[in-house]
């Protein structure tokens, strides 16, 4: 859903101008701020995928470093993601719809039965490592299968999710990938992750309905970002952050020997970085920049309330 | 396949004596040493259930501190372990048959298609998380089907497996489970774990071919023993070792947080439980234990070789 360019070093998609939407009034103003409020969710992703994982972002959620999170169904700490949502009834917890297993040492399948999603499944049976060979295998027909068996077991679990969106974008990658991640966010009436973009993707949008809320701006920190900028360069977005909605993904975790494992010879999103991003949402500064910018901190929770 | 009772606080699984049993020869003999000489595999259980785990377990095979180990297929650190088993071709590891998803904030499904072995898994679509349901419930041609996917997964990934043995015991609480592991090892032309045992379990062993070999007595540590007493439990067990085949089953690991987390709730077989483990054979009193007791230690892959 998006094309990036690059503010600081931290990557932000291309927003096209409001006047596209097809929505009369902006998030902001259906929400009850002033139309030029700039409204920011700040999003831990990859929940359930690491017990490192798991703990830095639950800190994180606890500290306020984070407004929101999203969990990976199909991997095997979804229980302890559960238990902390069925204890923390606020925390703003949506699904990172999943159909890739992409490190090394660390692999899961999916949550449907095998034989009925056999396209989503690479040689060795676990689920494809890269977006690019998922986007060319998926059947379109079983990754919603797999999806809505994905938000089936949350909601078994005890988690009632706020927000769908996808992990490494592969539902953001196809349109009728696409269509389908729309189709079961409008079953289960949950607002879901879609980004304001410029180029032919632009048209995908017309799926929306009315009252979906859309994204205006998404910032994450990218591979061309050094250790030692990562302050600054998170710094530089949040200073240029436009009114509208925008979301700052985040990676949290901590870097101990779990994590160095399942991201072993992937320093990008690897531990060290899922530290740094940690170290920078729950860190002093970043409640200052946000201040400083006058940032209002929103929820996916907010959105669904729009929905209503 | 075992009745227990207690030597200096350790499990010693009781043995039947060695005229039950149809083989003209004893082990020790069929490979070549004396009739009592005292034999023992040193072998580390749950391999791929976690990093931590995997972490302890490669290094206690590299320092000679246990002889083998068998692997859990279905675990989502399978692929680490392959890659072990790919750089290391003498390391002598099986196949830990798996049947139960036991922890409480991890858990892990099937390796086969799930609508083809539902009578494998709990309500949440997990395996069972403890022997007794999980003994109530299957369904013995799914647990076939089940075990054989185990082995082909694990061969395709690559592993070259030396034996089998069945997690938390499942494989040897029914007969009909029984059967159904046994008919596999053969398929595979794989030893396997059974034990001679004085109970109406016994009569199981005529399942077996008169090649099989049968170990005598198992040593396994258990939750009787307090942390202090670890050493000298062990100790008293390797001191009453009996001429004939012996296994000494560890559950090696590291005590961090990752393994914390796994075993939350659950001190026996916990994360102190599994550094206890790693620190005692990795440990020169062990070492020593073995030398003045004239333990000789051997590996499943000479147990293999009685089956070529």
């Amino acid at each position: 859903m998006c094309r990036r360019r690059c503010i600081g070093a931290i990557t932000v998609f291309l927003a096209i101008p409001a006047v596209a939407s097809a929505q009369a009034r902006t998030v902001a103003e259906r929400m009850g701020y002033p139309a030029d409020a700039k409204l920011l969710i700040v999003h831990a992703d990859d929940l359930a995928v690491a017990h490192s994982v798991d703990a830095a972002s639950f800190d994180a959620l606890d500290k306020g470093g984070v407004t929101s999170a999203s969990i990976m169904v199909p991997c095997p700490w979804l229980s302890e993601v559960a238990a902390y949502a069925k204890s923390h009834l606020n925390a703003d917890l949506g699904l990172h719809l999943t159909l890739t297993s992409e490190w090394k040492t660390y692999r899961w399948g999916p949550v449907e039965s095998k034989d009925k999603v056999a396209s989503l499944l690479d040689p060795s049976g676990y689920l494809w490592p890269e977006t690019g060979p998922a986007v060319q295998n998926l059947k379109a027909n079983e990754a919603e299968r797999e999806i809505r068996a994905q938000v089936e077991l949350a909601i078994a679990a005890g988690i009632h999710p706020t927000h769908l969106d996808s992990h490494m974008g592969v539902l953001f990658a196809r349109p009728d990938l696409f269509a389908a991640y729309v189709k079961v966010a409008h079953d289960y009436h949950l607002p879901f992750l879609a980004a304001r973009v410029a180029d032919e993707r632009a048209k995908l949008l017309s799926l929306l309905s009315e009252k979906d809320p859309v994204v205006d701006s998404i910032v994450m920190a990218n591979p061309t970002i050094n250790a030692g900028q990562w302050r600054a360069s998170y710094g530089s977005a949040v200073k240029n952050l436009k009114p509208g909605l925008s979301e700052m993904i985040v990676h949290l975790g901590h870097d101990d020997p779990e994590l160095q494992a399942v991201t072993v010879d992937h320093p990008d999103f690897g531990s060290a970085w899922r530290q740094r991003d940690y170290d920078f949402v729950t860190s002093a500064d970043f409640k200052q920049m946000l201040e400083e910018n006058h940032i209002v901190l929103v929820k996916w929770k907010d959105l669904k309330k729009l929905l209503e």
